[in-house]
């Protein structure tokens, strides 16, 4: 398996046979870390660092050292050159031509593909804001299945603030892939949005079922579980679930507790950070002593503040601070493979569980505008460079995915391309929620921003306009 | 001699042969400085500084590369994760999976010895707030002992801001566990603090005699000394105490004059700056023409700012830039050493000349906490991990060392773990400054912080508790 | 030919003959870059950047690491010494013992100058403020004769901002050193000031010729000319040029095309800024479309803003990313050249196009003072160290130029240091712009910022000191 001249920008990037033959790989640096070294031997690795995160990129900086290569670091946005207005894909192309390989982290959703696309050099994504960070996601599956001995059927509980960091829902996709039951154990107002329930459901084809936690006591025992997923390849379970309870759901074990920290930095008034931080679950040893934990592993992706109670860190259990310490081989696998200077024999027998569904390119020019502030396509300096541009992931009603930060919206009309019987008089356009929008095969859909665009491009309204 | 795994947090973390094995490592490494390229090879250094200071840390990154080592740096409290509520604790752990070392700087005092408790690797303090700065005081005995042969029996003279600025401190007790005699010369209101004064008496019982100067003409060629410290294992110097005069004492001649600048960024208002900054005493070629001065090394640990003439730059007795320079062997020899990569015979014939003192240790559950704000125990995000520490450093009044910090306090009142006859009507607490007091057993000490605490853990007012 | 030890902080501090075997061993580098590492294998460069420049630093850092030597860097003033009010010629001393070499920028005019004097290695300047970036000036160069296979008899045009951003004005003084024909093609208001243009006729003793280019049409397709320079070894152009009108200039064709962004950094009110922003000249696909831009090579040291349009990137002509890209192999052939790693042999029979002139030193003590606020001799931390340093430029008016920035200055009033008949009495002073001023030789030239200091010196007013 090559992975050679690769790009890491979401988990998706990596199949799930190439994230297993990552994994071996990486098994096989962990044994004999001294004898990596001269690896990468004359390889620069550029560590472009937009956002703070000293975890991330000293993670990064030592798994290149340990391979033998070299490190050229930016940290700040502040000592760069960007102050003057440079646009990130004019940078990428610059540092292409120092380094062998990119890491990026940015504020700006969608920035790491920006970066990709320019660069020219093997480009990894460190987090692009509150988009992806596809190489956490390998290390939380490496933990799992470096302690739990396979990534197959397992059951994941997923703890804390749900509904914020997006890299929490990366992970349950990857885990989806994997085929895992995920129970969902959101603090309250922290629940999983609609649209990552949606996405599960539509992808991934799994069987979800909601339990109402709102009538638990407030100190139960009981596992605050707000939701479970099942991947459709585990049928037994399927056949079990109409008789569930939450606690027959929790005998049968839970493998691992995945918490996360109040997401703060992504979130908007203070106010209502300091009554979320109130109400957040807190993992203790108390709460471990409880039903289905005696073998679960407690993770977390660090940094912690106050979730995950300091009287924990000496347990068996407690698998945060490896957690952290197998980010070495998983990087150093994953830089030696997409430099080419490793590959590894591709393991058999193994497909991914999930098929991922291709949806069609909205490549149509239109005034639609991905509607996340963040998004890179949205920044003043980058729209010299890139035009917005959507996957069609729904037609009832019509919904866009954006390409670069994953955002969905919904434009407000339609028309069709093919119009009927060709005249133009037939030139129309109609409200994107009406039952007519869902006729329009995606190759011949068009949508507007507003009326105003519709009309100015010539639509009359139709029918279903109002 | 091996040092592996150990830490330099203090350097009481060195006994004096380890220190002059050390030195004669970096007098072998100095001599085939491009020979030491590979003994380091492979090695990571993490260089965390959390507070600025260019020169010691590119001093101990070009060490680390002259090793032939690697160095991961994080420069900026800004652009680390511990924006976000991490403890050092939490980072330390995780920094020591990627790393082999760790040089750290932080302004919190004592944060050195708590990364070295839980990063599980050897950890290096590059300065903690005002507390310790361990190698600069290496680089001062080194180069004092390169330029003059020994360490033994000199006489130094220490310049300026005595009273902020703890690594002077350092400094003095480091001298004094060489056996050498020290002349202090403060600015106006910058003397030595009496904690360390009687410090240098109880725990390296050494004679110290003052002088009165503000009896000198402002504008007299006598240097100004404000008081001499001996160490005992001088006695033919202490027998001759007693007629000395300053003239006298300066005919010996001078063997290093340590120069320090006004710790302005320790100290508190401007206003006060500025008065003091103007007074402040100035080391300059006249200075130098002075009685006693003829083979004196001047030496400062740099940056300087006025306090040290330009004009004497180019004066052969002036080191500060060769004791730059010498940090480079100094720190060479000490990261080898805790690296376990190099080791060193110990010198023979050498002891200790001031034996230390080893206090017990106070363990017992207290609301008593360090006095000093700026101590790692008083941190909101540490307390999870660290309870305040002490050794019970004195009995009249009980005084109570920061295992931390080094700050001392004294608590209000206090009891007897032993209390009369074992009857529960004889657990009473008293003055902490009463003669009562003194009779405590260390092992049986109690402290509290108030009468308050005293009573609220059962304690009755004792006879001498007003 | 060996460089090694030697320094370059203006492009003047190499000769012609020493760029271009420079060039050939960057040529050399280029063709074979795997095998530069270990060329400087064990020495370490010092990266100090005093002023962000995200793009310079990691171009040099990566070069370095390529030949397999060290990089220790400090990037931002905030996190160095140097706010303890630390002298760069102290930081230049303490750096220069741990490192092999430094590579500077700071915002003070002349620091690298400061930085060369103090530090006892090899100093590069990345860039002193606004007033030279010999590299950037080198990786020019070098791409013009890459991609044209020569230096020798180009037509160059300058386009944009020629007022500010001297680094500019090294190129033109570069390009002139080689027998180029420069056309000058400046924003409104950022024509090139008088004191280049001044400077190009007295010491490269080319021809120059202007054009009044405000009766151009505003969308007029002709190239915006405001002034030709020629070099005097083109003497068959000259012979041409009185006959030569903008239209047959450019249909000879142009060979690069040098776009340069407005230097907001350097200048004054916003408003202004924005006025020049909105008539800033841009280069697009249409100007390119124009007569003589055939085989124009387009070039720009980026970053970027507007004044480049994005539609051009794909163009051949566009140089601008691979003029990025051959910074690597000129600053490891200028590294490594340095260092004295590497030497190349000479060029044959090349020498300078145009001599540089030496002018006399002046040396006295006086007031006068270089009047560039921005200068390095002008800041209070380096005034300890270092004197105003001048050159005598001109007689008519009496001209210094400060060796540290190149700013010139007209000091008010002069005297000669042989007065008339060697009598007391005729120790006069005159104004400096009178004929008498012009008559006294450099060497017994003194000059006053005032008559108060002219008095003060004990001179009396001369007959031309009114």
């Amino acid at each position: 398996m090559k992975l050679t001249n690769r790009d890491l920008v979401t988990i998706d990037d990596l199949s799930n046979p190439e994230i297993k033959g990552l994994f071996s790989l990486a098994d096989e640096m962990a044994d004999a870390t001294s004898e990596q070294y001269g690896v990468c031997k004359g390889k620069i690795m550029a560590s472009l660092f937009f956002e703070p995160s000293t975890r991330t990129r000293l993670s990064f900086e030592a798994a290149m050292h340990r391979l033998g290569g070299r490190v050229i670091s930016a940290v700040d946005i502040g000592s760069t050159s960007l102050a003057k207005d440079e646009s990130i894909a004019d940078m990428a192309r610059v540092v292409g031509a120092y380094a062998d390989i990119i890491v990026i982290r940015h504020p700006w959703e969608g920035a790491a593909r920006v970066v990709a696309d320019y660069a020219g050099i093997p480009t990894i994504n460190a987090g692009d804001g509150g988009h992806e960070h596809p190489t956490q996601t390998l290390c939380d599956l490496y933990t799992i299945r470096k302690e739990r001995g396979t990534l197959r059927g397992l059951k994941i509980a997923l703890w804390g603030d749900l509904k914020h960091g997006r890299t929490v829902h990366s992970l349950i996709y990857a885990l989806a892939r994997f085929g895992a039951t995920i129970l969902f154990c959101p603090g309250r107002g922290l629940e999983l949005p609609e649209h990552v329930l949606k996405r599960l459901d539509t992808e991934y084809k799994g069987e979800l079922r909601r339990y109402d936690n709102r009538e638990q006591e407030p100190d139960s025992k009981l596992f605050p579980i707000d939701a479970v997923y099942m991947t459709p390849t585990s049928p037994h379970q399927l056949a079990m679930l109409p008789d569930i309870s939450l606690r027959v759901e929790l005998k049968e074990g839970v493998d691992a507790l995945y918490v996360t920290r109040l997401q703060r930095e992504r979130q908007a008034p203070a106010s209502d950070q300091k009554e979320l931080g109130k109400r957040y679950p807190v993992v203790d040893r108390r709460l471990l002593k409880g039903q289905g934990f005696e073998k679960t592993l407690v993770m977390h992706p660090l940094p912690r503040v106050d979730e995950l109670a300091c009287e924990v860190d000496s347990d068996p259990r407690s698998m945060y601070f490896k957690q952290a310490a197998y980010g070495m081989p998983v990087r150093m696998a994953l830089l030696s493979l997409l430099l080419g200077t490793k590959e590894v024999a591709l393991p058999e027998g193994h497909r991914s569980f999930a098929k991922k569904v291709q949806y069609p390119v909205y490549k149509r020019d239109s005034a639609v505008k991905c509607s996340n502030a963040k998004c890179v396509s949205n920044q003043a300096t980058e729209t010299k460079y890139i035009k917005p541009e959507f996957r069609v992931v729904s037609n009832k009603p019509v919904t866009l995915r954006c390409t670069y930060c994953d955002h969905e919206l919904r434009p407000g009309y339609v028309a069709s391309a093919e119009w009927h019987q060709g005249k133009l008089e037939n030139k129309k356009y109609h409200r994107a929620d009406s039952h007519w929008a869902r006729k329009i095969k995606p190759e011949n859909l068009i949508v507007f921003a507003s009326e105003e665009e519709a009309q100015a491009k010539q639509f009359r309204p139709g029918h279903y306009s109002r």
